[in-house]
């Protein structure tokens, strides 16, 4: 794939995940700070080529993602995340029960870190409580 | 629900998961050989009670497990569960895409880990390479 | 044991490690505003079930609990159980000293942080200095 | 404390926790083939001065020792500890109980490989199963 | 080596890593409020002894402790050692590119927050952008 | 970069890198049995575009890789990068000493750990022990 077309894909699939909902800097403007052509790369990487393969659905990926996330207890990451994943149309109570599953794999300290900040993101998108 | 029931329960989603496949030795056994009523309470609670929920199908699950386990490079536990995930019926293009998807946020010794995992445990199914 | 002997053991077990001393929402409470049949079966399983067994005392499982937050580098759940440790009788001289001993398994970013979790929860409780 | 007591003092405690029991080289006779002086500071600081101080005694520490070890899936430094802590009289049933309580703080992973290195252990010591 | 010379070496390179830059309280002034004697253990063995030794220089040391803290998520201790690093002349461009080499070995999680921690403590001191 | 260009630099790099030493199936070959298209653009982002930025030297580079990966306890890829940095000729004692310094940030068990692979790779090059 040409570069013009890896750049148009990598903005459309930042803007179906990240576009809108709660309002956060995306780590991309940090690293253009540090390094601008890096930080096109690194997001072309990401975003444009691993993100926009189509082997999964990018509900899929969200769900797959934010298990990860939640696993690893990264908070920050985890916040920008299940934000994409509502946008893409993910089912809030199924990633709940996704949270509630990472009790047996990586315990309560990570369950409750991913509670909290998906019911911090469900307030902010006054999609609080679940219906 | 009542005792049998879970007894019930636990049982048929142990079937569906560990029933078949790559034969190993499930951690029931080990936890049973070290205290016997303990191993049952777990087992119910995991399997009979988590895991036999249904906001999320069995192969969504075990999507978000092996995502988890990949992530946190749990080598052993990924290899029960990848070989559940195919016998519950996971496509299994896309679990390989997930475990690449894994650089992302856990960095590439841990989708080396999972690749080799799942290679293993395709092979020792007869399922590899993947069609 | 039937339902009614686990819940009431469940509440003794929980006001004996969380009913005083720094006042903090518990787990628990989040867990119900996602699931309130879930949150039960998690308290019980974990509170009446894990925690009231009775091959380790209060005081011997908070020690324990406590190693394994501050190597795991669990602050919020840290700050939890150092104050159930305090409830039910631990010696805070003995907590610090475990504190001391994770840098020889876990480096000296989870040795500063259980110190530093553990003299916020000590001040809030009017416990400090250590005498 | 000079030099001597300190060597002399770093020695009885290596002895009381790896002298007997499970044969497997001490890490201390890696550390001294890459650097004897760095080799003997080390362990002067962690089995001398660390291991040494009464605030805790040797059991207790043990116990929190296997505790952080099993939480962090350290097997092979667990399997050095536990043994340690089978030296110094730790029961062994509680050690079990401690491995099943890591669930909660960091999942089923974790506890397997903790019980599954313990069970070697002690059948290398012929003391298994637990009386 | 006598105390008396461990004692004045200590001094000297906390002195060099920590003694300017941004204002912070290090981790000895906490572990002194809890033991006096093993805080000056501590502080001894890992400054006097093994920050003192010169098979790495200075700067090399940094780099090599800020690449692992990044890799730990370690904000906290990122901080000071991102500190020491340019107070003993590490190169920031040279930080800011093992903050994104990061990205392959523990993920985009980790990346972030290191070069948060990384911007943050240059603009306090007044070295941000990069020149 | 045109695609050629970033092709023959990806092989130069890897060529210096993995090209001698012991002999391992380095991970891409993995890879390229799962997915030949994503394979390739791993390869050219990780090492053809990350790992070709001259603002670190090759041998700075693997420092900070090895650093990380013994901070992370990842034995089977810091076995991959201890032999890739003795390829581009980082100095043993320096490597050594890195591993000894992760004791402070990561605890005991990843010291070991990075020791004993280092040592099984400096033998199978016969290079152990270093002069």
């Amino acid at each position: 794939m040409d570069d013009e077309a890896i750049k148009k894909r990598t903005k459309e699939t930042a803007d179906r995940l990240f576009g809108k909902g709660v309002k956060m800097d995306p780590p991309y403007l940090m690293w253009r700070e540090f390094d601008r052509g890096l930080a096109n790369d690194l997001s072309k990487f990401i975003t444009g080529n691993l993100y926009s393969r189509t082997v999964l659905t990018l509900p899929e990926r969200q769900m797959a993602a934010c298990a990860m996330l939640a696993a690893l207890r990264a908070g920050d990451e985890l916040r920008l995340h299940v934000n994409a994943a509502l946008n893409v149309g993910c089912d809030p109570t199924k990633l709940a029960e996704i949270f509630f599953q990472v009790a047996t794999y990586a315990g309560m300290p990570a369950v409750n870190e991913a509670l909290g900040v998906f019911r911090d993101v469900l307030k902010e998108r006054g999609e609080w409580p679940i219906k």
